[in-house]
């Protein structure tokens, strides 16, 4: 695994803008599984790539400033430049990371309207505002982000794969991290299709369709400009 | 840290039905934080006592099985009796945690309806079935304990400290995980009046009411054996 993850990440950190490790699939191996995350996102940092580490955490007071504190606060080999973050416990329950976050200039994706069939429902639920779910955390993200420019540090996990028109997104000033691309079904068109004007702040990700190719590093690399190309086209 | 942790679990264990750590505050110190996190795993089984670790996960296919595999699985260091689970990307996403902590006869405790204030909305949000968004975790929790005596394995978590009657806990079959008694608040007549039939199952959960007598391990006991008392009476 440890084989695998560097030279997936010494591969691949040189040609993106980020790496996004996911934590789930070294927790998987424990502590020991732990200290390979911990050289994975050194690598990656000292190729000159940011790291966004998807941990989905989600908890409340000090239980999430100590989440904050272990991947936002620069003191543990786990640190990142931004992380997932889960609102199951309400929005509002995040704020330790959203201070961590802007007190070390990071970023942060809040989950929220993802791709996989099981989520609509809980994500389109209705509150007593009338907005949906998913379209509440777009817009306490984008009042946390409002006057920031050129975007703010707050960012959305919105699946590429959702229906057009079914999010407002215009007033997020953020980033959008976009899954679904590559291995989950959705191309270039379906991006441009599905964000409109905000495709600018658009970070698609794209996973199994690059690492299958590994741990060939001129594999990996050549899947990565062809992926690069086909967004630029 | 390891000194207060494996000093409490010490005193504690052979006291308590079950340990309940929290990731977060391991994950904090990093990689040699969770390797802490083992070691307070071990003792606590050896010393008798069941582990349920707060880890709150919630993602989707492979790596929802990946956290799975991590804390369910029986392959690392991390591995507990039971897990809290969180499902903002649906419930279905989490299948394959019930599918392994089914196989090897663990427990799960999905969030349902937590103590912190800012929760309510989010959780009380109304689903195109017009049943809240906590009423449908505890009402599809209890679809997978259906038949199963004298509990299923899916527990929720349900905090003391909700409005009486605003969830209808009737049909859960499992247990029920109540952080906020003791420093959230709550106290014996509370969790009577809120959970009521439903008692015999519920797990009530003190951490810095017990751990704030820490490193002490007479006054560690001391504490629990208080609240036992005020639990039986």
């Amino acid at each position: 695994m440890e084989n695998f993850a560097l030279k997936a990440v010494d591969a691949l950190a040189p040609e993106v803008a980020v790496v996004k490790p996911q934590s789930a699939f070294f927790e998987a191996y424990g502590a020991p599984g732990i200290a390979v995350l911990e050289r994975v996102i050194d690598h990656a940092r000292a190729a000159g790539a940011l790291v966004l580490l998807d941990v989905k955490r989600g908890d409340i007071g000090s239980t999430m400033a100590a989440y904050a504190a272990a991947y936002l606060g620069g003191v543990t080999g786990l640190d990142a430049d931004a992380i997932t973050i889960s609102p199951y416990l309400g929005y509002g329950s995040l704020a330790p990371a959203f201070d961590a976050a802007k007190a070390a200039g990071k970023g942060l994706f809040v989950l929220a309207r993802t791709s996989n069939p099981e989520a609509a429902r809980l994500q389109n639920a209705v509150l007593d505002n009338g907005k949906t779910v998913a379209q509440s955390i777009v817009d306490q993200a984008a009042a946390g982000n409002a006057g920031a420019a050129p975007l703010g540090g707050i960012g959305v996990v919105v699946g590429a794969t959702i229906g057009t028109g079914e999010l407002d997104l215009s007033r997020l000033n953020g980033p959008i991290l976009a899954p679904g691309f590559g291995a989950q079904g959705a191309g270039v068109a379906e991006l441009r299709k599905l964000f409109g004007p905000s495709l600018r702040g658009v970070l698609p990700a794209s996973s199994r369709d690059i690492l299958r190719h590994g741990p060939n590093p001129a594999a990996l690399r050549e899947q990565v400009r062809r992926i690069a190309a086909s967004l630029a086209g």
